[in-house]
This record gives C-alpha cells, structure tokens and sequence, in this order.
C-alpha cells in the first residue's frame, strides 16, 4: 500500500487563530463548539481566514461476504436498491446535498450487482467495481492485499477529484449491508474495548439478533488472531497522543498489525473510505466523519497514520453506546447527537452548515476594537 | 392584555404524518430526531408536506433595571453597542441570517439610548421603544401594565409583519444585558426550581459574582411575594400536560399569577418575544426558540396560553445548568447542544438548517413502494 505524508497542524499558530477568535465582539468562549471548529479550521488551512470550498461529499457502496451469517436485519439486496436510489436522487444523501449544495459522488467498489443496465440517474454512479462484495471474514480474509490497495487507490482518486474541482472540504458516506461489523471489529482491535461493548442493532437488529452478530464476530475475531499469528504477538505500547478508552492502556493492542486487521474484516467501501481520508489530509483538506462506520474508518485510518486525526471534524454520534464509546476513546467531541443511524453520510452533511457557520463568523463577525464595544468576558 | 386563540395542533393527524415518515425509504427512526421535528412540522401546519417559508428573525433589545445591582459581568452599554453593531451588519446573528437566508429585523423595544443619530445601517433598526429600560425590580414592578401590553403589541406587529412577507417559520433573539436575572425568576416562579438552581454565570461572571446575583434575585423574589400578595396565595395544581421537574409537584405554583410575575421582572425584549411567540402560534407559525432567554419567554408564554408549546421547536441548549434544568421541566429536547452562549438568537439560527433538512426529507426522499426497495427495519 501507498505511504501517505501527512503533515500534523502547527500548533503553534493556535495561538495566533485563538486571538482572533478571542477578539470577535462576544463573550469570549460563548460560540462553543463553533469555536472549536473555528480554531481546526484554522490550523488545517493554516490560515486566519479558513473557507468552506466546493464541499463534496464522495459515497462508496459494495456489499459484504460477512452478511452471509445473518448478521444484519436486511438483506443485501438493499445495497444494490439504495445505490440505485441513490443514483435517482432520492435518498437522505441527495436531500442534503442539494439542499447544502454540496457536489455528490457515487461510487460503486464492490455491489453485488451488474449496474451496467441502469443509465441516466440523476447522479453519476462511478464504476470502481473490485469485485462482487468482499469474501466472508468469518473463515478467511475479506480482500487480498492486491484489492485493498486497489480500494485505497479509488479513494485517492476520489479525494483527488475533489481537489481538482476546488473542494478544501470532504465528506464521506456509506451504503454497504453488514458494514457494522467490520466497524465493530476495528474498534476491537484497534481500541482494545471489549467485542460485546463494540456491537449494536446495527439498522434495527433484535436482541437475539445482537446476541447471534456477537457470536460471530467473536468466532471471526478468534480465527483471524489464529490465522494472522496476533495471537502471539507482543501486546505495542499506544502511539504518542492515542488514547484507548477506560483507562484499558493494558489490553492488546496491534497497531503493528493495522493493515491485516483492515484487510481481514474491512469492506471495499470502507477501505476506499479510509484512502479518501489519507488523501484529503495530505491534501490540507477537512475531513467530515460520519457515523459509525465512517468513525471506524477514521480510527482505522489513524492507525496507519496518526495524523490524519487532525483532518477529521466529527459530525455525528448517534443513539449506538458502540459509537459513543469508540468517540470517547478517539478522545473527540461529535457536533451533533441527533440520534440518527440512517448511513450514507448523513449525519456528516447535516454537520456542514455548522462548519461553514463557524468559518463565516470568523471571517465576517466585528472585532471589539474595530467596533468600540466594551469587551466584555 | 390581548388574548391570543391558539389552536393546539391535531393529534389526530399525527398518525398520518408518521406514516408518511415510516414509508421513507429508511430504516425506521433511522433520522432520529429529525423525524421529531418532521412530525411537529406536519402538525403545526396541518399537512403532510410541510415547508419552512420565508424563514425570519426577530432581535428585540432592551436595557434592565436590574442591571443596576451588579448582576451581569457587562455593563448596560454593551446592549447600546451590540445593537448598533447588529445594524452594521458585524454580529454573529448577521453572519447566520446571511448564511441562511434569514430575514433579519432589529427592533429597539427600551435601549438606554437615543438611537435616532444611527442612521444608515445595513440593517434596519425599527424605533419601538417604550422606555430607556425597564424599572428595577429589586425594588418595584420591571414595568407597568400598561408598558407590558404596548411591549406584547409591539411583538405581535412583528410576528404579523413577518407573516405579511410569507414567513411560516419564525426565530427569535434578544439582546439585554441583565437579562438572565428575569429569566430565572420566571423559572422559579414558573417551575417551582429552587432558585439557586435557575442562576448562573450569564456572560461569565465568577464564583462570586453568580452569589452576589444570587442574592439580589432570593430579596427580589422576596420583595415580589410580599407586594403581590402571592406569598399568601393558595398553591393551584399543575395544567394538564404541564411538567415540574425531579417531582416537585408540591411547591408553589402559581399560574394565575403569570401575568403579574412576567410584569414583575420582565424586560421589554422578553415581553415583546412574548407577544411574537404567541401571535404566530396563533398564526400556525413554527417557533425556534433559542438559548435560556427565549427558553424563559417560552416558558412564560405558555404559562399565559400553554399551547403554544405545540408551535416550539427548542433549538438548542447550552452548558448552563439552569438551562437544561428549564427545558427538562418543560419536556422538551433541544436539537442542539453546541454549548453556545451568545444569545441573540443565534442557537435558534444555527438550528434553521436541520428544521430545513427534515422538511426536504420528509417532502423528496423516496418511499419503499415508488422504489421498489425492501422494506428494512
């Protein structure tokens, strides 16, 4: 796989973006978050005056051997069908974007479906077909290393793209049946949380449903440790600024074995999802993380390069103590706590305004000096 | 005082729209809480395909009596300064109306100052006032019966102004140095809270400070009770459907008092937000309603005319203890909790655009039988 050269932000122009911040003609603090944001954008720019430039939003489908072993309410057929509607302009994802105005890239890396009949959407489905869905990661690896560079590869492209239209500003979605499960194995591996802690219903599973989701993934968990000879490994110390949730400093944790364990559990759309990520930080570009899933994506892409979490505004937490936890261990605060769980980057693009928000008071609000206002904090 | 006539909204009806909601081509509940606001949206207007229009904001400012007492960290002058400055344009709330299209009014209902050598902003500042701040109400009644009615005239002309334009949809912000200190008596009168849970920091004042304030609300309770004759006043029971918090159905409640509390301690920017509340509940008007302030003004609407609750969408809840407090007691959940502590309105603002999301979803996201997808949940 490709080395990725991402730059951490220069801390200490914070100093210089928190003045400004600190100057505008409001109590100082008062705008929250938004400062928070203010002060990110900020330092990922490397500017005073961060924009929001042609935000994109870039959505990888492809489906999931893992499905096979009833591990997710619906069948993945719905993949094919959302990608569709999708392509129709009628999902969550077109909603937003139009209504934000964000540019929307449909991309398929591994459907379980020929989409070559299905012509004239609204929107353009990219063919980046690696194959029809992964292989099941209960008996072996879900792609060979030849594919997940291939999957990274996409995503590159994609973040790629973007840039050469403008964007400064990328958001990432999902549309993949079963791809809470890799999530939940990732955050196994790469948090040291405990598996039950990191599975949920998913888009609506039952108790038992969860209970029958756990079994297999611990199954699938105990047979990668077995097959990749992690079993045996030394437990690493965690990376410089890495914080495992709970004080669980003790537990296993691979850092070393990043790319196996995103090989072995991950979907094609999770892994070009995590080639975007290491792209756009290259780049310079904000990162808008999503959900779950696209919140697993992130900490996996933080594995192989740290970094990148300097990139990542994230957006969304919703209802799922999974997604809380992995949050609360990745040491950041979500903007939004709407309870959705509908995919697709949703929760990510419902985020955006705020962002855009918090550069444009920045840019355009008063300061206490050029307007003679008593400062007052 | 004028009686307003606010229809609650149809229960009944509700069982449609939420059909409406659940055939959306999603997992059910999967927009979490923007399906809430979907579903009130529908009921405030009475259809199924709800629309925010002409979406517009309203920023009442005054000055308070009770300034005077060392309650607030900033001077009086600063509600001079921050209006002039809204004129100009340099505001947090100018930068989010901007943002989102928002019609902004600026409405001086009791500035301490004489505004007419302002001229030229870019935008306008409508002259309403009815005094150079309200009266002291450590020590006597914030303002008359008479000056209460002009303020809630004056907010019924703007909540009718907007509804000439077309606005269904409308948001309300305030600027009032002091004007936390009238919030929490509303609260305490109105919830039955112990006093010391309704006071906070304001803008910021210190440990000392939130005491000394503290103080001067328990004498000006005090001083209230006894001059109206509320302290030997008969206990009435809660209104159907109305809330106290952690239990306290036992303290004092005095609804039938309302109109004499508001009075009491009100400022002119609370009563005209007040008035505007009301009048477009009355007029079908959905309600964003910002940070404590315009939690408190809702909190005293309702205890004149309680279902102007239906028409409130709380869009946001700060840190501040008494704030979630409030709204806890109310049984609402904010769509926000940004931490932001601004006021101006610009919590409700920050919210427009997921009040907007929900509408577009629930009016262009596809449902299971027009595509055909598999019904998942």
């Amino acid at each position: 796989m490709r080395t990725f050269n991402i730059k951490p932000t220069d801390r200490e122009f914070a100093a210089q973006v928190q003045e400004k911040i600190d100057n505008l003609n409001k109590p100082k603090g008062s705008l929250g978050e938004l400062e928070r944001v203010m002060l990110q954008m900020g330092l990922i720019q490397g500017t005073l005056s961060p924009q929001v430039l042609h935000p994109s939003h870039v959505l990888f489908g492809a489906d999931h051997g893992i499905e096979r072993e009833g591990v997710s309410i619906s069948p993945r057929e719905v993949t094919r069908q959302q990608m569709s509607n999708f392509a129709r302009g009628g999902g969550g994802v077109n909603v937003l974007c139009r209504q934000h105005g964000v540019d929307l890239t449909l991309v398929d890396v591994g459907v379980d479906c020929d989409f070559s009949e299905m012509a004239g959407g609204d929107v353009p489905l990219l063919d980046r077909k690696i194959g029809r869905g992964t292989r099941n990661f209960l008996r072996e690896a879900a792609m060979t290393a030849e594919e997940m560079d291939r999957a990274v590869e996409i995503g590159v492209e994609m973040a790629d793209a973007a840039a050469a239209k403008g964007c400064n500003t990328l958001s990432l979605g999902e549309m993949g049946i079963g791809n809470t499960s890799p999530s939940s194995e990732w955050m196994y591996f790469f948090q040291g949380v405990p598996l039950d802690l990191c599975v949920g219903a998913g888009a609506g599973l039952s108790e038992g449903g969860v209970n029958h989701k756990l079994g297999v993934l611990t199954e699938a968990a105990q047979n990668f440790m077995r097959e990749s000879g992690i079993e045996s490994a030394t437990p690493l110390t965690a990376p410089e600024g890495w914080r495992l949730p709970f004080g669980q400093r003790e537990r296993p944790f691979f850092p070393a074995y990043a790319a196996e364990i995103i090989r072995w559990f991950g979907g094609f759309e999770m892994v070009a999802a995590i080639g975007a990520m290491l792209r756009g930080a290259e780049r310079r570009m904000a990162l808008l993380i999503d959900g779950f899933i696209m919140s697993a994506c992130a900490l996996a892409a933080s594995q192989l390069c740290p970094q990148v979490l300097d990139y990542c505004i994230f957006a969304h937490v919703g209802n799922e103590r999974g997604h809380q936890l992995m949050l609360h261990g990745l040491g950041v605060r979500p903007l939004l706590a709407l309870g959705m769980r509908l995919g697709e980057g949703t929760g990510a693009l419902a985020a955006l305004p705020l962002v855009q928000s918090a550069v444009k008071m920045l840019d355009e609000m008063g300061n206490f000096e050029q307007n003679h206002i008593t400062k007052y904090f």
